[in-house]
């Protein structure tokens, strides 16, 4: 791993947004699960943007990189801005949809394709809000 | 890499067999093809078996290098024998399979899944056969 991206790791910060790939409920192999996250943060890829060299990112983790670091890819340097990022192919984005994963929230049990899993996390911000405005024990 | 890998690819010696990714039809991220290649001839994966330090290859090319080189994986040098060996996960195999490719038989202009590959492949033999055993020109 080369220093610059080290340094890039250190840059994007996304720990408390991205989800980790241990979340997976299959055993896939480790290349496969290499080619679903963002080689920036190691995160399962969120909102995946493809550089003209065809390395994969997260949207946020690749911007902000540029942003410190230069018009460059933090994997092999390529020459690389944000106009010229890319989505990557829609048969590939359906493999990463189609991933089923842990949901990761306290008390959740339940397994969430990736594709959906925004959606089934909005119900459990929804659920804390309740819970943060009206009073826990309700009477009776 | 390595100089045991570079012996690896040395001793497979399967490029009449095996299909290049460069037959994929889409434009897939780097990460991605890797993953559906094998580690050792770089070709599309064919009857894939996983080490148990989660590296995939070729039935065929893994059992030879173990055979030639010893009983360890040739990326990592982990140990790794024959009955080692396992199938990858179903849903990575279908993932494997459902990938498109541009048929390589001269005059053939198909696109063939990979799964269906093998069995498209074997009406090529077969015409070839019925030339090499009937006369080219039937007269009429
Ligand atoms: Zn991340
Ligand atoms: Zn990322
Ligand atoms: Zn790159
Ligand atoms: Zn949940
Ligand atoms: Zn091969
Ligand atoms: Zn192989
Ligand atoms: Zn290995
Ligand atoms: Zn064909």
């Amino acid at each position: 791993t080369s220093t610059s991206l080290l340094l890039a790791r250190k840059i994007v910060n996304c720990k408390k947004f991205h989800l980790t790939s241990k979340l997976l409920v299959l055993d896939y192999p480790n290349n496969f699960i290499q080619s679903v996250s963002c080689q920036v943060c190691e995160h399962l890829l969120a909102d995946p943007v493809q550089s003209p060299c065809k390395h994969l990112f997260c949207r946020t983790c690749i911007l902000k990189c540029i942003a410190v670091l230069g018009k460059y890819c933090p994997v092999c340097r390529f020459p690389c801005g944000p106009k010229e990022l890319l989505s990557p192919v829609k048969s590939f984005i359906n493999v990463l949809n189609s991933l089923v994963l842990k949901c990761p929230a306290t008390d959740c049990e339940m397994e969430v394709r990736l594709g959906e899993y925004s959606n089934h996390a909005q119900n459990h911000k929804e659920t804390r809000m309740k819970h943060a405005y009206s009073p826990v024990n309700k009477g009776g």
